[in-house]
């Protein structure tokens, strides 16, 4: 056995996530590793925190970065809040709700699931009536964007609906946080998690938790201890906070923690309103240039994730062999459908550095090229 | 609110981990990203797993990396195997084998503890007696190096007596992996975790993992899922094999995995036994120093780690005050004590990239001083 080092081929990254990671988080990344007790790296943790509560638009004490990828963060939630027994409203509208309810089942609680289309929204009439019929529902768990279907749902009126019966919200932000509009306090999100990898600009691997008073209060009377000890937030909240002298519980993935706390400082010297109107930006470009390719869009207009394009597959066409020249000809990365859209649409994410004009550029007239018009 | 980038002090890392990273590595995690379906990264991930099935000295098929730190590697082994009501014999003399215990309990499960004082290996008469008062238990769960007291202890021999009782074997080889003599199939290993940042020269975030035969069988006689959806490796097992096509389970911690890679490799080019030979060499070295200075270590010789020193804080010494001097003036981290050791010992590592000459000169040198010798 004689294996060399790797040397990947630079690519654009246009799909579902990764998305393009800036230059300079990359250089951050590999800033020289520190201890993850030393001061100076506990000092870097309270940015972390500081820069993700702005990000978030939250004051709560309780936001971190979980050590792991979206999914861990999505168990984050499901794990420390919901007990055994316990009925959570889930929204399915694609991939992200489906792993939802998987985790909701895991625990040994009860998924009461609401249905909507692929590509469609979450109905909020039909939570509205699944809270009614279940009055002891004691969660409402929804994803803000699906990354699966490009389709963005109303957090906020979910939110007003989920507290009107006294069931918490728990939140997937992985697509939407720094891409589109997300006030966690204003709205009244319980629990939120996010990913690094797609509206941040951030290297895969971390995933931003924010749990509010509610959540926190929550967890905090639970009859048994969480199931998982890695993921348990009562002893993770001791590494993440407090004054001075902080408790060993995992190694931290401190490189990573680098890159997020970089990605976090491009954010803050943007501004959240200013990122969410250049996704809003590129979107529209983009738009522009596959319609004039009579290139059809699968999610309404209303309802459509500017950082996430889905677009019908035109007829006729090898889904597979276009992307392969996408990505063998041009480095162009873009997403294959995922689930139910499988062979039926493309992902094209326009997130975090991605949604650039020049990705624009480069992804409308690939695909043209590629598509030979 | 206005917050800059954060260049870290350069440290020299001789902690319990992590330990310093190899400037090839840190070099490696900021190569571009690309996607995790890419199939570069995929090709990238099979040599990953050839190179960590030679670190393991195995030829499980099922070996992979976690995509978080090597706490989620111990759980990973104890929640896809462990069933509700099983009984484990779990072996504490340490920190982690606390942790084990933890897992086991949390997962609904029976641990038997057999404890030994920390500092000394675990001992293979009482597992030997723990097995035939329980003829019922599934498995013997220890760790080879424990980090927070320096002791290793004879996996081989462990595995020997819990074959003869039909128990299955977790072991935790956080910090032995790459460091001193570790032989998967040789020795019957099950089910072994392990961590980038100790003797394998990488940066924290990553939990090399391997299941065994047995293992997988035991796996797959589940009667219930998995309880954790993102360490599911049922469903993880998809993405890390199978010829061709990978089934998306979650996004890859891509660079960071560019990382482990490079370490592997390095790992490939100095030879496994060479490697183990270093570290005995640099503690040889260590050693010679910190004797001639009167200071003794906790554990017995016979069961030294050579990649982790635990010794006597002086009496009459300030514990943090000599840790804050080497760190403030040397840049040099070395480890406090944890749990029943916390003020009574440090922790000098020499794992991985760490075990240089000129570590343990600065380590000598620097600790001189800070002492007044």
């Amino acid at each position: 056995m004689s294996i060399t080092s790797f040397h990947p081929t630079p690519r654009t990254l246009m799909g579902p996530g990764p998305s393009d990671v800036s230059p300079r988080v990359l250089e951050a990344l590999s800033r020289p590793t520190i201890g993850h007790l030393d001061p100076e790296f506990v000092g870097m943790m309270d940015e972390v925190k500081a820069m993700l509560q702005y990000a978030f638009q939250t004051k709560n004490e309780f936001t971190i970065a979980v050590s792991a990828p979206g999914s861990a963060g999505m168990e984050t939630c499901f794990v420390n809040l919901v007990e055994p027994g316990e009925k959570v409203i889930v929204c399915v509208n694609g991939v992200f709700g489906g792993r939802m309810v998987e985790n909701v089942e895991r625990l040994g609680a009860t998924a009461i699931i609401v249905n909507d289309d692929w590509g469609k929204p979450v109905d909020p009439q039909k939570v509205e009536t699944a809270l009614e019929q279940n009055p002891d529902a004691k969660f409402v768990a929804f994803v803000h964007a699906e990354t699966s279907t490009g389709a963005l749902s109303d957090a906020k009126l979910l939110c007003q609906i989920a507290q009107k019966h006294n069931a918490l919200t728990i939140v997937d932000a992985v697509t939407s946080l720094g891409g589109v509009e997300l006030r966690v306090d204003e709205w009244g999100i319980d629990a939120i998690y996010s990913g690094s990898q797609k509206c941040m600009s951030c290297v895969p691997g971390i995933s931003p938790v924010s749990f509010g008073p509610r959540a926190i209060e929550k967890l905090k009377a639970r009859e048994g201890k969480v199931p998982s000890w890695f993921l348990d937030q009562t002893l993770v909240m001791s590494y993440w906070s407090g004054e001075g002298k902080r408790s060993y519980h995992h190694t931290a993935p401190v490189n990573s923690l680098y890159a997020l706390h970089e990605s976090l400082v491009m954010l803050q010297n943007e501004g959240l309103e200013n990122a969410w109107a250049r996704h809003k930006t590129q979107h529209e470009a983009l738009k522009a240039g596959l319609t004039e390719m009579g290139i059809e869009f699968i999610v309404d207009e209303a309802h459509r994730l500017p950082q996430l394009n889905t677009i019908k597959i035109p007829e006729g066409v090898d889904d597979a062999a276009v992307r392969s020249t996408l990505l063998n000809e041009y480095n162009l990365e873009i997403g294959a459908g995922l689930g139910a859209f499988a062979g039926k649409a493309w992902r094209i994410g326009l997130m975090g550095y991605a949604a650039r004009s020049e990705n624009v550029m480069l992804c409308l007239a690939a695909l043209k090229s590629a598509l030979g018009k």
